[in-house]
């Protein structure tokens, strides 16, 4: 169990790619989102996790994690899982001891890339790279059902502009 | 990832007592219920599972079970999972190479008491105990979900009459 803070930013300009490591596809699928927590199943090349995260806390959440057999994941992505999966192209940054992660999303989101750091509090200092731009934490237009459900709605792929313009 | 077949029956009379072995306490709880799966967390004594089930396919589904810290569970149960926890005194009860659980509810379920055989296939031929009663596989009135909704409305413990008299 850990308590997980992540601050989510949009993506100023693709400065970032200079400095990019581990550079990996993470297919993502919820057995189902309930009212305020959600279990995923993720598929990380040979590996696999299923993580259960509870109801937000501030910027936070609490978050269980655990290492699956990937065969496993494979079929609960198969059989199990409701909704669209999320294919993304995930890629480290580390600036100033923090790591960065950018997600450029695949498939029917594509068009979409987004930068979390992960934070020990709240209230901790920390240093932005230049190329991330206005923070997005908490803004429900970037959750995952709320822009598939947008890219549903407009039937072609979505801009980072597209999304700031829907009705949060 | 294994394929469970489970068969439920009501139980007819104390009989199963004299056979049972390994009474132990079981705390479950649901991180939720979405339409077709559910994902358990139950905690047994010092040790604790977390658990995704399938859509149903017949009498089976498909199931993935984990082990995971008991803290773990503890906390889920405490600030993840929704809805009324369930406490049930489980028992088992070997009978012709087969095992049966018999499960005793506690607290807002108290009353009831449900006997479950886990089979390899649909088909497989089995032998009822004589304390066996009435099957209930697939009787949405002896879900757990339903019963909670039941013990609420009538507001008082329940009754295995009072559950077949209620609409299936």
């Amino acid at each position: 169990m850990l308590f997980e803070i992540e601050r989510k930013f949009l993506v100023a300009h693709d400065g970032w790619r200079a400095a990019a490591v581990g550079g990996r596809l993470l297919r993502d699928g919820l057995v189902g989102p309930y009212h305020t927590s959600k279990v995923r199943v993720r598929l990380d090349g040979e590996r696999a996790w299923l993580t259960v995260k509870g109801p937000r806390k501030g910027l936070g959440r609490l978050e269980f994690e655990y290492e699956i057999p990937s065969d496993d994941a494979d079929e609960m992505l198969r059989s199990v899982c409701q909704g669209e999966q999320v294919e993304k192209i995930r890629h480290n940054v580390f600036h100033d001891g923090l790591k960065w992660e950018v997600d450029v999303y695949q498939g029917s989101l594509s068009g979409i890339v987004l930068a979390e750091v992960e934070l020990q509090r709240e209230d901790q200092p920390f240093s932005k790279p230049d190329w991330v731009g206005q923070e997005v934490s908490g803004d429900p237009r970037f959750k995952k059902a709320a822009m598939l459900k947008l890219r549903r709605q407009v039937g072609r792929p979505l801009t980072i502009s597209g999304i700031l313009s829907a009705s949060p």
